[in-house]
């Protein structure tokens, strides 16, 4: 027998079923395949052999687009790290593959994910057992090297374009002033943060400042800039990372901040923390927006191409597998942005376990980003065959259209 | 001169621009009326004569459609109380309304704003002038009276329903236990917060605990209940109202709260403050998440049968006035639940104005709803043709889908 096993780890994101319902459906193609399963809570559900059965689960092709539109992880996840060297939790896993015939192990995940798919693969390959594991990546953070985007991005990027149009639709209601400060996830890299100029178009010049936290945080030059930007746009709305960080190097959110279970520090309060500076300079109305789990939770405002790309690359990554690959990652490789063109590609999992990819510096321009940035954005949210419908247009009164007998 | 002014007054809604969109286009139809003018941010845009003339405006069905998808005002808003007897500005508006020949105003808005709604008619009748005052329900709150909802609330339960469900699958992944406390908007009237309930169905039983603020909050009931629902639900979803209150009628949330410009206690941080007592009691990770200003401006959720309403509300109004009416606000009036039906029809202002509609004690069961709100509110949320679709269904795993050699 030679079974594949499936299970997905990190953090969730709306894209991450839809590589799960894509390699499902393409390892049901491969008559190299048998037993189909998944484990439940990553490699937790691995070692406490708590599998389930894909081919007795799945019955039509209804389970397959249901399950492609269901948000965060089906299977469950967990966050736990393999001990650098191999131990007992290494030849436990052999032990559980021998005993269910693994022959291929597919991991969906972030950069702690990849982490496991090297340490496994170069596991497996150094003791001769012949085990292919393969990494799918997937995180709306988009910091994973090599590849030109993440599954789950695309989605996550839409929802945050979305909502600040509708932020700044709120917030121009009234004829007093305002300055709003919405704060996005993202630990180190901005990708998040940016997407949220994805907004500006036709009625929608929000967000007015882009604080990502690939650039130290300069309290005198970002007050400054808040002065300058609230003269042009009555109601300021600021887009601001969860991960900016002092010139010194400190999350700017981080004072008692406790640990996440991985030994990053959870962040949190951006938003309340440049409300209070700005209140100290500006007397207008002020709020501070969080956008929450939603972020990576809002099936509802999936990007068709976010989900077309991840069951495609969960698909390949199948059939990768099954040529003879192991110890990679998929990736995907942008051949044009007109028209927008992807690659399926693979790399070594070295190149990628445990490296953050930010923001080029040259992508981002005065608390802002630059156009180059928005190109690259911009076709992730699209549907997949108008390649349009990314954020919806709203109906505007200019000053110009008011009278006055 | 037959002119008509139409304004929006009071917090944003998704379906206050489909109703001003349904009053524009009925406009068009009737040739009493000459001039659709608007006026920008409510009476204080009234008083200043800032308007702006929809005929010019407006310049093919494409215009309405994009209105309609528009989330909070197009006009603008205010939140300005006239004085319980007429004074000058009564005075002014009168001089306002004669100079551009208005014979018909609307006014789009919530409780404050048919307050506002029932004073100029009075004052118009009074003093013998014939101008047609009519009111356009909106808010998202559904605490209008006599009407069966209000334009608005659908697209905000929505909303609410979807994210409950999102939040809900987002907090299922990980294997330790959680409990997820949800903030949602309502000051004394629990309609919205009720709505989560919509979540419920195929794979989701979220939320397991709703406090609404038509019952005192009680602490020791309240934690027993967490109890006894945790040993059932590993994940743990709790929707609080804002607006709960103490059994001696304060709110749990308002400690050094602030005021708005209507005398209202500024409300935020029930999420927090519950979950910092369940923190004393339950040593399992928490989380608090505030449902934000979406609540009432995620257009990309609205509801079907809300922006139908709130048009066709918006239209009948224009009639309405027409046909000579004034002094009223329009209502809904349910004729039945299976197929629903809905009449549109109005009441005297006096019978709404300055009335809280909260949700009857009888639908309301131990820090739950009765099937019969469910059946109230569930119609709302639903495409208007399909009468489906209100939020999407997810693939789940079940306990017994699970196997192990």
């Amino acid at each position: 027998m030679n079974n594949m096993l499936i299970a997905q780890s990190g953090g969730p994101t709306v894209a991450i079923n839809a590589s799960l319902s894509g390699a499902i459906k393409r390892a049901m193609k491969h008559t190299e395949i048998d037993g189909i399963f998944g484990a439940r809570n990553g490699i937790e559900g691995v070692l406490e052999e708590n599998f389930v059965d894909f081919r007795r689960l799945f019955h039509d092709e209804d389970d397959f687009v249901r399950l492609k539109a269901t948000p965060a992880m089906v299977l469950g996840s967990c966050r736990r790290r393999l001990a650098e060297k191999p131990d007992e939790t290494y030849e436990k896993i052999l032990n559980i593959f021998r005993k269910y015939q693994i022959k291929y192990f597919f991991y969906i995940g972030g950069n702690d994910s990849m982490d496991t798919v090297m340490k496994l693969s170069a596991y497996f390959e150094e003791i001769g057992e012949d085990i292919k594991v393969v990494g799918i990546p997937k995180t709306i953070d988009n910091d994973l090297a090599v590849t030109d985007h993440t599954p789950g991005f695309g989605s996550a990027a839409r929802y945050i374009a979305t909502t600040i149009a509708e932020i700044a639709a709120d917030s121009d209601i009234y004829s007093a002033p305002s300055i709003t400060v919405v704060e996005i996830m993202g630990r180190n890299a901005g990708w998040l943060t940016a997407a949220a100029s994805l907004a500006r178009r036709d009625g929608c010049s929000a967000p007015h400042i882009i604080l990502l936290p690939e650039v130290p945080f300069d309290e005198e030059a970002f007050l400054r800039k808040v002065a300058e930007e609230h003269k042009k746009h009555h109601h300021l709305i600021i887009a601001a990372s969860e991960g900016i960080k002092t010139p010194d190097g400190k999350y700017i959110s981080a004072s008692s901040a406790p640990w996440d279970s991985f030994g990053h520090t959870m962040l949190s309060g951006v938003g309340n923390k440049l409300k209070d500076l700005i209140s100290q300079h500006f007397p207008v109305k002020m709020r501070a927006i969080e956008l929450n789990v939603l972020q990576r939770a809002a099936g509802h405002l999936k990007s068709e191409t976010d989900i077309h790309e991840s069951s495609r690359i969960g698909a390949e990554a199948v059939s990768m597998a099954v040529a003879g690959k192991t110890g990679i990652m998929m990736t995907f490789n942008r051949l044009s942005n007109h028209p927008y063109i992807i690659k399926f590609d693979y790399v070594d999992i070295k190149e990628v376990a445990n490296v953050e990819k930010k923001i080029p510096l040259e992508w981002i321009s005065d608390m802002d980003i630059t156009e180059e940035l928005t190109e690259y954005l911009y076709p992730l949210i699209l549907n997949t065959k108008s390649r349009q419908g990314g954020i919806p247009s709203f109906f505007t009164i200019k000053e110009e259209d008011c009278f006055k007998w």
